[in-house]
C-alpha cells in the first residue's frame, strides 16, 4: 500500500511542484503515461480499424455456427456501438472554451485519469491472484456428471472459468473507463455550450452520457454473446456425445463474476473518493468558512470534481455492467435448466431471450437519445423548456418501443408447440418488471424530491437543529424501505405465478415456468437501461461542467443553466439508484436459484431447498446480515476517516495562507487530491476484501462442521441462507442509505430555495450537516451494496465446488 | 386520542394552574386517584396481609397436587418477594431531606404517576380489545389431535388462552409501576444519602433497584409457576384419558403474549416520552443557551427526569419481564416436545427446569444485593471505592453461585436414565449461555466506554464538525453488530451441538436434545436476571438523584458523588441492553421452534422445516426485515417530532419570560410535562399496532394465497420465514441502535471530561448532536426492537390457528 501511496504522490503532486511557478491558474497534473499506452497512440488508426474489422468478422464467423440469433445480437450490438462512436464524435468536436476554462478542465481530467490509473493497478493486481485461485480450485474440483459425460477435462473447465473471469474483469474496467473517458471531455464544452445555448449544453451532457450508455450495455451483451458462441463453437456443444446446450451458461458465471469483482472496487474506491473530497470540501468550505460549492478558493475543490468522475462516472459505468451481466448470465442458466426439465426440443431461445431483450434495449435507447434535438435557434440563451421534462420526453419513446420489442421478442424467442400461450405469460411477466420499474423511479423520486411531504418535512425539522435534522434523515430513510419492498414482493410474487402457469411442465406435469417468470420480470425491469443510464451519466457530466463554471467566474446566466442541468441530473442520479437497487433484488433471487441448480449438478443431490429452521442455515444468515452491515460500517467510517483528513488539510491551508480566503494567493489544489487518492485507495481494501473473502470461508467452515456432524450438504446449504438473508439486508440497507442520503441532499437545496431563512441560516446549517452525512451513504456504502448483492451471489456461483465434500 | 389528550391536560395541567400562584417552587401536579384506589387505600392493612396469605396457602395446595417441583418454586419466590419487601422498607425509611429537595421529588413522582396511569389506561383498553378478538380466533378454530383426545372443549381452550393473555398483561403492567413506583421513592433519598456518604447513596438506589427486580423476577416466576399448576389440577392432566403434561406448556402461550403485549407499548410510550423531554431540553438549553444539564431554568428539565421514571424503569421492568416470560414458557413447551419424542418417564424435571433455574436466580441475586453492605463510618462523605467495583464484586458472587446452582439443578431435573450423561450435556449448554451473556457484557463496553478505541475515535471524529461525527457514530454503530453476532453464532451452533449429543433419542434413534440445549443456553444467560436488572434500575434512580440534586444547587462535593453513580449507571445500563438483546436472540429461536411445533400439532402435518427457496416464503423474510426498518424509522421518527414540540415551547418560553435566564421567574415546567405526555400517547399508538397487525396480516392474506395457488400450510410457512428474517434484521438493528447511541453518549462525556477543549468547544457541539440523536436509538427504538421481535414470536404462536386452512 505503501508503494501505491507512494505512487499517487509523484504521479499528481510531482508535476504540480515543476509547474508550480508557471504562471498556469491551474496546473495540469499530468503524468506520463506507461510505454505500453505510448507504443498503442503512436500506431496508426487504420491498423486498429483494420483490427477491429477483422476481430467482428470472426466473431460473425463463430456466431453463424451457433445461432442465428447470436448473429441477430451481434450485428445489433455492432451498430449500436457506431452510433455510439458518432455520439462521441458529436461531442468531441464541441468547442472547449475558453483557456480558464480548459485549465481546470485539464486538472480534473489528469487528476481523474491518475486516479484511475492506480486504482484500477490495484485492482487488477487483485484480480490476477484471485484468478490464480479460481484456478487452483478448479482443477481440484469436482466436475458434474453431464460435463463427465461430455468428455469435458478439468482443465478446460479451469481455463474457461478463468478466462471467463478475466474478461469480465477487463471489459468491467473498460466500462468504468470509458465512462470516465468521456465525461472528463464533455464537462468542458457542456460548460462552453451553456456559455451559447441551455439547449446546446443538455444536448452535449445527453449524448455524452448516451456514448457511454450505449458503450457499456453494448459490451456486456457482446461479452457474454461472443464467450457464449466461442464456447459453443470450442466445445462443439449440441454435437453426438458433447455438451448440450442447456448446460453452457453455467460455465459464464466466470464471467459475471469478474464483473462484480471489479465493479465492487471501482464503486469502493470511487465511491470512498467522491465524497471524502465533497464532505471535506463542504464541512471547511461552506460550514466553517462560508463560501460557496466549487469555490475557487476552496483547496479540495479540484479533489471534489475530480471524484465526480471517478465515483460517479467510472464506478456507475462498471456497476450498470455488473447489473446487466449478472441478470443475463442467471437468466441464461434458469433458462437452460427449465428447457432440460422440461425436455423442449428447440432450447436457444430460451437460453439467448435475455441478449436479444438487451439488444432491443440497445436500440429503442439510441432511438430514444436521438429523438432529443437541438432547437432551431441555436443562438438563443433563454431556457425554452425544463430539461426534465425533455429527458423525460426521450424516455417516454424508449419505453413504448421497449414494450412493443418485448412483446415481440417474447412471441419471437419463447413461443413452443408444448405450450402455446407460455409466450403471452411471459410478456406478461415483462410488463411486470417495467411497472416494477416505473413504480420505484417514482417511489424514490417522492421520498427525494422537495416536491412532496417527506423532504419537506425534513427541511421543517432542519429548523430545530442539527439533531433533528438527523434523526428525522435516519427515520424517513428506514421509513422509505417499505414502499419499495412491497413493490418487489408483489412484483416477485405475481411474476412467479404468471411463469408457474404458463403452461410449460416437466416429465411429472409439475408446472415449473415460475423462476422463468421472474427471471423475465427482471430483464422487463432492464429492458431500457440503456436510456436510464445516459440520464444517469448525465448527472456527473452536468454536475462537473456547474464545478468549471463556478471555478472560472463566468456570468451569472451561465451559472443558472449548469445550476439547472445540475438540479436535474441530481434527480435522475437518484431514481436510477432505486431502479438498479429494484433490478438487484429480483436479480439475485434468480442468481440463489441459478446457485441451487448448479450445487445440484455438482453434488448428484437434489438441492431444491434452503431450511432455515436448521440452526447452522439460520446461523449463516445471521452471519450473512451481518456482513452487510460491518461492510455498510467500513464503507462509511473510510468516507468518515478520508474527510477528516482532508478538513484538516483545507484548513491548515486557509490557516497558513490567508492570502487564499482574498484571491491573492492559489490554493494547494494537488496536495488535497493526492490525500484523497492514496486515502481511498488504503480504504477500498478492507470492505472489498471482506465481500470477496467472508462467503468463501462461511462456506468452508461449515462444509467442515457438516462433515463433523455428519449433515450431508450443509456447507453449500449455510451458503444459500448467507445469500439469501444478506440479499435482504443488503435491499434493505441500500434502500435506506439512498434515500436517506437524497432526501438530505434535496432538504438542504430546498432550504437554499429559500425556505425557513434560506442559505446562512441555522436551518441550512443544520440541513448542511444532514446533507454531509447522507454524501457516504449515498455514494459510497449505497451504491456498492448492490454490487455486493450481486457479488456474494456470482462468487457463490463460483465457488460452488469449494463447498461441497469430495 | 383526543380524549386522551385532554385527560393529560387536566391532569397534570390542571392543578398547577391552581397552585400557581403559591409561594411553592416547584407545583405538585398531584392529580385525584380513581375512585377504586381510594376505597383500596382505606381497608385496612391486616386484611391485605390474611388475603394474600389465604392465597398463598391456596396455591401451595394447588401445587402440592401438581409436583413438588412446584412447591418449592412457589416457597422461594414467596421468600424473595419476602425479602425484597424488606429492601422496599429499608429504603422508604430513609429521609426525604429538605423540602426543596422533596418539592421536586413529588412534582416528578406526580408527573410519572400521572403519565403511567394515562398510558396504562389506553394500553389496558387496547388488551381488552384484542382479548376479544382472542377469544373469537379461538372459539371458530380447530384443536390439535391431542386436545381433541383428551375432551377439551373448544371454549375451555378459549378461556384458558384469554385469561393467560389477560394475567400476562397484568402482571407486565404490575413490573412496570413496581419498578417505576420505587424508583420515584428512592431517587429523592439517594439525593438526601449522597449529603451524607456516597456509600450509603450507593446502597439506597441499589436497594431500591434490587426491590424491583426480585419482585419482577418473581411474578414473572410465580406467575407461570400458578398458571401452570392451576391448568394441571382443573384439567386433571396426567390422568387417565385426559391431557399429557407435555401439552400444558402450550396453553400458556397467551402469557408470554400478554406480557409482550404491555411491555412493548411501555417501552415505546415511555421510550418516546423520555427522550423527546430529553433531547427537546438538551437542543435548547445545551446547545442554544450553554446552561448545563437538568438546570432548573430549563422548562423541559422536569419533563425530562419524569422520563427517566416511564422510560426507563417502568418500561424496563414491563421488559424484563416479558423477557423471562417468553423464555421460560418457549424453554417449557421445547422441553415438553423433548420429553413427547424421547418417550420418558417423568416430564416434569424437563419442563418445570426453567422456573427452578429463576427461582435459583432470585437466591443467588438476592444474596448478591445483600453482599454489599454499608461501610462501618456512615458519616464518611469521602468516595472510598469505585462504585463500579463494588457492584460488580455484588456481581461476581451472584455469578459463582449462580454457576453451582445451575450445574445443581441440572443433575437434580434433568438427569434420566435413558441418557445419563444428558444433564452434564445440558449443564455445559448453561456455561456456554453464562459465557455468552459475559461476551456480550464485555462487548458492549468496549464499543460504549470511553476507556477504549471506539468511542475516543468518535470524540476525534467530534473535531471536525457535527457531520463527520455522525458519520462515524453510524459506521461505529453497524461495526459493533459484527462481533456479538458471532459470540450468538457460536452460541447457537455449540449448544445445538451438546443438546444433540446429550444422548437423548427418539424412537427411531435421531438425536433429539439440540434445541433443548440452545433453550437451557438461554436460560444459563438470563440465570443472572435478577441482579443484572438490579443494576440497569439503579442507572435511572442515580440519574433521577443526580437531577434532583443539581436542580436542588446543593453543595459541589454531593453533586461529585451523584455524578459519579450516574456515570456508573450508565455503563450499566448499557451493558443490560447488550445482555437483553442477547437473551433475545437466543429465546426467539426457541419461540419459532416452539410455533413449528405448534403448527405440526394443530395441522397433523409435519412442519419442520422453512423452505426460503419458495418465492412466498422469501418475500415474507423480506417483509419481516421491512417491518423492523420501519417500526424503527416510526420510532426515531416519533421522537424526533415530539422533540420538534419540546423545543418549540422551551424557546417560546424564554422568548416571551426573560427573567428565567435570571432565575428571576419560574418556566412552566407542566405545559413541557404536559405536551410530552401527550404526544407520546399519540405516538406509540402507530408502531404499536404495525407491530401487532402485520404479522396477522401478512399470515391470512398468504394463506389465502396458498389456498389459490394450492399450496397447504402456506400461511404458517410464511409467517414463519417473516419470524425469522425480522429476528435476525431486529437483532442487528437493535445491536446497531443500542451501540451508537451508548457511544454518541460517552463520546461526548469524554470530552465533557476534558479531552479535545472539553465543554464549550466546537467538538462539544458536535458530541452533543451525536448524542441527541442518540437518545432516540438507545432508549426508544433500540430496547423496543427486542420486545417486539419476541411479541411478533408469541403473536404468531398465539394466532398460528389462524395462518392454517381449516
Amino acid at each position: 500500500m505503501d508503494d501505491d501511496r507512494h505512487d499517487v504522490e509523484v504521479a499528481i503532486l510531482g508535476p504540480y511542484q515543476e509547474k508550480s511557478k508557471a504562471s498556469k491558474a491551474f496546473p495540469s497534473l499530468k503524468n506520463k503515461p506507461p510505454w505500453l499506452v505510448k507504443v498503442l497512440l503512436n500506431v496508426d488508426r487504420r491498423v486498429y480499424y483494420a483490427v477491429a474489422l477483422l476481430a467482428f468478422l470472426f466473431v460473425l464467423y463463430v456466431g453463424i455456427q451457433t445461432s442465428p440469433v447470436i448473429v441477430f445480437v451481434f450485428t445489433v450490438c455492432s451498430c449500436s456501438m457506431l452510433f455510439a462512436c458518432y455520439l462521441a464524435s458529436w461531442v468531441l468536436a464541441k468547442d472547449e472554451g475558453p483557456p480558464e476554462m480548459s485549465e481546470i478542465a485539464d486538472a480534473i481530467r489528469d487528476g481523474a485519469e491518475g486516479f484511475f490509473r492506480t486504482q484500477y493497478g490495484s485492482i487488477s493486481k487483485m484480480a490476477v491472484v484471485l484468478a490464480f485461485m479460481i484456478l487452483g480450485i478448479y482443477l481440484f474440483r469436482k466436475s458434474t456428471p453431464e460435463q463427465e459425460a461430455a468428455g469435458l477435462e478439468k482443465s478446460t473447465l479451469a481455463f474457461i472459468t478463468v478466462l471467463s473471469f478475466l474478461l469480465g474483469a477487463l471489459c468491467s474496467g473498460i466500462a468504468g473507463y470509458v465512462g470516465m473517458w468521456v465525461a472528463v471531455r464533455a464537462n468542458v464544452r457542456v460548460s462552453n455550450a451553456a456559455r451559447r445555448s441551455a439547449r446546446e449544453a443538455l444536448l452535449v451532457a445527453l449524448r455524452a452520457g448516451g456514448f457511454s450508455a450505449l458503450i457499456v450495455v453494448g459490451m456486456t451483451v457482446m461479452g457474454v454473446a461472443v464467450l457464449f458462441a466461442s464456447f459453443y463453437v470450442y466445445l462443439s456443444v449440441d454435437s453426438l456425445g458433447a455438451m448440450k446446450m442447456t448446460e453452457l451458461p453455467l460455465l459464464l458465471v466466470g464471467y459475471g463474476f469478474g464483473a462484480s469483482f471489479v465493479a465492487l472496487f471501482a464503486q469502493l474506491g470511487g465511491g470512498i473518493y467522491t465524497k471524502a473530497a465533497d464532505v471535506g470540501a463542504d464541512l471547511v468550505g461552506k460550514v466553517e468558512r462560508g463560501i460557496p460549492e466549487d469555490d475557487p478558493r476552496n483547496p479540495a475543490v479540484i479533489a471534489d470534481l475530480v471524484g465526480d468522475n471517478v465515483g460517479d462516472c467510472a464506478a456507475r459505468g462498471a456497476d450498470l455492467f455488473e447489473s446487466i451481466a449478472a441478470e443475463v448470465i442467471s437468466a441464461m442458466i434458469l433458462g437452460g435448466s427449465m428447457v432440460k426439465r422440461c425436455k423442449l426440443e428447440d432450447a436457444s431461445g430460451f437460453i439467448l431471450f435475455p441478449l436479444v431483450i438487451h439488444s432491443f434495449d440497445l436500440v429503442v435507447s439510441a432511438i430514444g437519445i436521438a429523438s432529443i434535438k437541438g432547437t432551431r435557434d441555436p443562438g438563443s440563451k433563454s431556457v425554452l423548456e425544463d430539461p426534465m421534462v425533455i429527458l423525460q420526453k426521450g424516455y417516454s419513446v424508449t419505453l413504448f418501443l421497449a414494450v412493443l420489442a418485448f412483446g415481440g421478442s417474447t412471441r419471437w424467442l419463447l413461443y413452443t408447440e408444448q405450450a402455446p400461450s407460455a409466450w403471452f405469460h411471459f410478456a406478461l411477466c415483462g410488463l411486470v418488471g417495467i411497472i416494477t420499474a416505473y413504480c420505484f423511479v417514482w417511489i424514490s423520486q417522492y421520498y427525494t424530491d422537495y416536491k412532496y411531504e417527506p423532504v419537506r418535512m425534513l427541511a421543517l425539522a432542519s429548523t430545530t437543529g442539527h439533531g433533528t435534522n438527523i434523526i428525522a434523515g435516519v427515520g424517513l430513510g428506514l421509513e422509505s424501505t417499505a414502499m419499495p419492498v412491497l413493490v418487489i414482493s408483489a412484483a416477485i410474487t405475481s411474476a412467479y405465478w404468471l411463469g408457474k402457469t404458463s403452461g410449460l411442465q416437466d416429465s411429472q406435469g409439475l408446472p415449473v415456468g415460475g423462476l422463468f417468470g421472474t427471471a423475465v420480470a427482471t430483464m422487463g425491469m432492464l429492458s431500457t437501461a440503456g436510456y436510464v443510464l445516459t440520464m444517469d451519466m448525465f448527472g456527473p457530466i452536468a454536475d462537473n461542467a456547474g464545478g468549471i463554471v463556478e471555478m472560472s467566474q463566468q456570468p451569472e446566466n451561465v451559472r443558472e443553466i449548469t445550476d439547472l442541468l445540475d438540479a436535474v441530473g441530481n434527480t435522475t442520479k437518484a431514481t436510477t439508484k432505486g431502479f438498479a437497487i429494484g433490478s438487484a433484488a429480483l436479480a439475485s433471487f434468480l442468481l440463489f436459484s441459478a446457485y441451487m441448480d448448479e450445487v445440484s449438478s455438482f453434488s448428484g443431490i437434489s438441492f431444491t431447498m434452503v431450511d432455515i429452521a436448521i440452526p447452522e442455515v439460520f446461523v449463516a444468515g445471521l452471519l450473512g446480515s451481518m456482513l452487510i452491515f460491518l461492510f455498510s460500517a467500513w464503507a462509511c467510517a473510510a468516507v468518515g476517516r478520508t474527510a477528516q483528513e482532508v478538513v484538516n488539510e483545507v484548513r491548515r491551508q486557509f490557516q497558513e495562507r490567508p492570502g487564499i480566503m482574498a484571491y491573492h494567493e492559489k490554493p494547494d489544489y494537488a496536495r488535497c487530491v493526492s490525500i484523497v487518492a492514496s486515502a481511498s485507495l488504503r480504504e477500498m481494501i478492507k470492505p472489498g476484501i471482506l465481500a470477496v473473502v467472508s462467503p468463501i470461508v462461511l462456506g468452508v467452515v461449515f462444509r467442515v462442521v457438516g462433515q463433523i456432524t455428519e449433515q450431508p450438504l450443509l456447507g453449500a446449504k449455510a451458503v444459500a441462507g448467507m445469500l439469501m438473508f444478506a440479499t435482504v439486508s443488503g435491499i434493505l440497507m441500500a434502500l435506506f442509505l439512498n434515500t436517506a442520503g437524497g432526501a438530505w441532499d434535496n432538504a438542504k437545496k430546498y432550504i437554499e430555495s429559500g425556505a425557513y431563512g434560506g442559505k446562512g441560516s441555522s436551518a441550512h446549517k443544520a440541513a448542511v450537516t444532514g446533507d454531509t452525512v447522507g454524501d457516504p451513504f449515498k455514494d459510497t456504502a449505497g451504491p456498492s451494496l448492490h454490487v455486493l448483492i450481486k457479488l456474494l451471489a456470482t462468487i457463490t456461483l463460483v465457488m460452488a465446488p469449494l463447498f461441497l465434500d469430495n
